[in-house]
């Protein structure tokens, strides 16, 4: 979806047609969202590609801008530059329970297909929904990573759902949000997509394009029941995906420059806020059978048009995250408004 | 109790009273062991000090010698340079439900004392015994991981025990090891301490102080149902514990020296052996309440002391893990000798 | 000087008195330039305080944005986490030549007071001057380094001058730019000072404070003689001091916050773009003498502050270097324009 | 040449026809040595091919073992994954110069092919001679580097020569050491090399194949002149090259291994000794012309060949540069042996 609604343009590149991550062929998004009693959390999957990941593993890579996080499952990409399984994003004290899920899930997987498993380097995502969710009470089950794989699809909602359903950003309810980019490399057109869980800003960092809209809301709503984030806390995750043919370390690179895309809303990479890029490239599966293999790759010079769309693409997809988002209560009855309820921005026709 | 029935000097330093990791002042260990049909695996707990780490936060570092592994926590140590949990070991496959219940663990002692905790980072490492466990089978529960932290204690068992229940090592039985070493600087004495999890090495590579253990083994077994470990696989799991005053950068380099151990008993760091070296220093807790801090930490030129100690400590916990592990029989019926059945080394009097 | 003429907010912090990056206590910087037939480069020397640097050597750290770069001497800093020499900026050819001559000026530093030294890391940042700069012949020489020691004060110039004669920056002339920052931190006040040689990013690309004024630039002048950037390339060198308290660590975190601040200006980090942050504290220097040292370090949590001063201070310096740029013609006839020939900024009475 | 005279089995792989770096085809190594008065120091310089490397970039890696040294250059390599010079080494207050000198070369060469080159990623190495040559003296010029390039060849000598003239290895006369190891993976034959200048070690700590040789020396010499070395102080550089073609990621991963080979030797990686891995990969140029290349790259689990080969050949080379370096007498009347005059090795007709 994105944001075209809104016509707030987040750079110069073109996007794909459904402008969410999986705009890059075979990547799908399953979302399970949890609203029982205090409990307002939930799961998001994103599935790398159609085949068995485990057995046709994808180059892979991740970037740590901040690191006060709990992402599980970094080491081994780092080292291998491989990912092996589906990322799964949920809240902070769920992401032990989400990656034995996703352990199991991979297990099964390979049971099915008969694919050799002993061993299993599970990736999983969090931001601290605590606000909106009792997260001690760690509302998340394995069934409910069972049901996002499950749920997985090419034209998955953002906003507040799944992983998103209790994250806030830039003093608004924040959640899931993502966009994409078209790449013209070398006369071939390839895709970037961005999807992020949104969960960090304080309200007066908060810039759209370089308009300060968190100062105007704060200026709008000082005789009202606002209560702006002061502290930049809470986490962000960016799960990068692109059909361009790259090596880890270039990979690497590009994941990186999510970070850029983070600064253009206003961030300084505050302190409490876990930030954190997990990418991989669907090009190319490993061939496991071969003694040496050539592998496509493109030519360095040429990374810069996808630097460009991991900004852009990023970028869009926080605003995307807070616009798709709906205003929540938190436990403590403070109201997390939705940055759309605001019109702050001229809407067009789609 | 280390090695000392065997008379092989593992460097120049004196170990402590135990020559455990436990010398280290506030330092337990516990061990859950599970033995159940195909079960064979268990859960090994350390234990950093005897309050609350999550409340007093120590000095943490981590440092990946080889990152062919699951290890579960490492980012935010990285980044904040401390530990708030216990450090749990396990199997490959039970990584997340080890860490799920290290949360549950920590959330209830911080419900305890009053202490506010919406946020964990749980630290959980591991080896993949699967010739000895039907590791698919995930055994491991909630409840070992409890038992584990209830059972800590100074005067922990070595050998096949705990995380190191179904652990190989240079194709004998592996298992949890420990050693310390005592360093005096500055007029001071602190203590090093090291605790292994085995699991890696092929039997030709073998050394014990120089001599070729591994191959001579093979000579003797050659005629009898000995089959030794063909590829370095498995990984191996190196915990570091001390008194000394240092930064989190000093931390890290004490603990990147315990890969020099680990090539003392022949290790190349084989690509399947995932090893990560954890650290923690008890010297001082951080105090949340004060906004400068005086914070003692070591000259950096007295630092070899403790690379030393890491070196000659992670060599001996390594020969201590075999020596006093038990001959195992695996899954497909292949014997796994214990080091200590082959009378190698002269025993003395303790 | 900074850039209180523009009356462009660069964030919300205050500056200090100079809003350079000597408003840190101690800091001094000397320029040396070279304008001689091709020749448009020179040097461009930070001292970290007044006392001999090599004997108290401080807390310092580096951090690399974008690895295409030929900065030297980072690696010793990154593992003993001081820096022990003045930091010298000239361009990319000749950095061999600048740290000669640092080690050359350590050397004599020391000698003359009975400091012992036979081992020296200089640390050398550059950025590409080839358009402006017939950059293979090496116009740099060890008596222009010197002589940018000599020059070095409080009170020193921007814009098109020492290590930024040369440079460009989005399509405009670059230069050296600085900034400070004023922190208070439990109950005391810090001061965090940037200095930056800009040469990097493409026109199109270039915001100030959210506003598009590459793209209007590029408007205004399509019909005259203005050629823009297309690629970002050339690079950034970042210098960070401060006298805040902070470890190896801390000061890290704090470096690669420049980052958002270079994104503030438009960049996304393009391939061809070094970018490298140097960073030192001047709060304590080190004692040789003690076996242990307490040194005193700010609370994590009150990094924020430090955080925010690093991506506000960096934003600034590169502005004001690149409206205290000169107009300038390169070596192929092209005209680059400073900023400041295009009005576009109100200008108010200082 | 390689130690085979001496019939000390560093591994079990076997070696290539030279058993130096330069079995690697396309590999060659020029020395420059100095003896002028109190000067004893020189430059080595390794030519990874004979094309011109800068026009056909090859896959360069860096591994720093640990970092107290002042390498020049690593910084690019780490981002590209590319090699675009010849790799020189020196004594360590010489890197700038030779750095420059490096510099030099490389404009030289382009200017000569008619390749455009503004900017040039140099590579040096260095390591602290100065218990035998008066090294603030600086005594290497640009014509020394220029000479070790003329002098490049396949069949170089070894011992104490070019870098290696004036450096000491665990309490003896150290230098410039290689050796080789030829690996089969999947039907093929690689060759993987090494060259170190050796500078490091404490005398106790010198073990040879398990043989605590050191500790024999120190017996056989207690009542002579000979003075051990204490403290492992100096650095030692190792550079690797191999014609497996190999990606960035697992070219550092081989590296890395060069430091099992280094605790063969008895090294615990002690804090004053800068250890500094250089590799590369000559199997396959980068094509600047291509936007997409197709890049052969072994599969990850045959690395263990490399990495066995790295720790060997290693181990190997620091032997081979002790045992052809020859007795020289320090600065200060001292004596340093070469270990071939205690015949402590069986010598075999070769």
């Amino acid at each position: 979806m994105g944001i075209e609604k809104w016509n707030i343009p987040c750079g110069v590149m073109p996007h794909g047609p459904r402008n969410l991550i999986s705009d890059v062929p075979g990547v799908t998004v399953g979302h399970t969202t949890i609203h029982e009693g205090d409990h307002h959390t939930g799961v998001t999957v994103i599935m790398p590609c159609t085949d068995n990941i485990f057995k046709h593993k994808r180059v892979g890579a991740a970037y740590v801008h901040n690191g006060y996080g709990k992402t599980l499952g970094t080491i081994q990409i780092q080292e291998l530059g491989t990912l092996e399984t589906p990322i799964a994003l949920t809240n902070t004290l769920n992401v032990g329970l989400v990656h034995d899920a996703l352990v199991d899930y991979t297990l099964t997987r390979c049971e099915e297909d008969g694919t050799d498993c002993v061993s299993v380097n599970a990736v999983v995502g969090e931001c601290n929904d605590s606000s909106l969710n009792r997260i001690a009470q760690r509302a998340v089950t394995a069934a409910h990573v069972k049901a996002a794989i499950k749920n997985a699809r090419p034209d998955f909602e953002e906003g507040s759902i799944g992983a998103g359903t209790g994250t806030l950003c830039y003093g608004f309810k924040g959640g899931i949000g993502s966009a994409s980019r078209i790449m013209k490399i070398g006369g071939q057109s390839f895709t970037l997509g961005i999807l992020v869980q949104s969960n960090y800003g304080s309200t007066a960092d908060f810039v759209v394009n370089g308009r300060p809209v968190g100062r105007e809301v704060l200026e709008l709503m000082k005789t009202k029941d606002f209560t702006p984030a002061q502290v930049d806390k809470g986490s962000i995750m960016v799960v990068l995906a692109t059909d361009l043919p790259v090596t880890f370390r270039q990979l690497q690179r590009i994941a990186r420059r999510a970070g850029a895309g983070l600064a253009r809303t206003g961030s300084f990479i505050g302190h409490g806020s876990g930030e954190i890029m997990l990418a991989f490239s669907t090009a190319q599966a490993y061939d496991e059978d071969e003694a040496f293999e050539s592998r496509r790759q493109v030519k360095e010079e040429l990374l810069d048009v996808a630097f460009r769309a991991a900004a852009e693409a990023t970028n869009e997809a926080v605003l995307s995250s807070m616009l798709h988002a709906q205003t929540a209560k938190g436990l403590d009855g403070r109201v997390w408004y939705s940055l759309a309820d605001f019109e702050l921005f001229e809407e067009k026709e789609v």
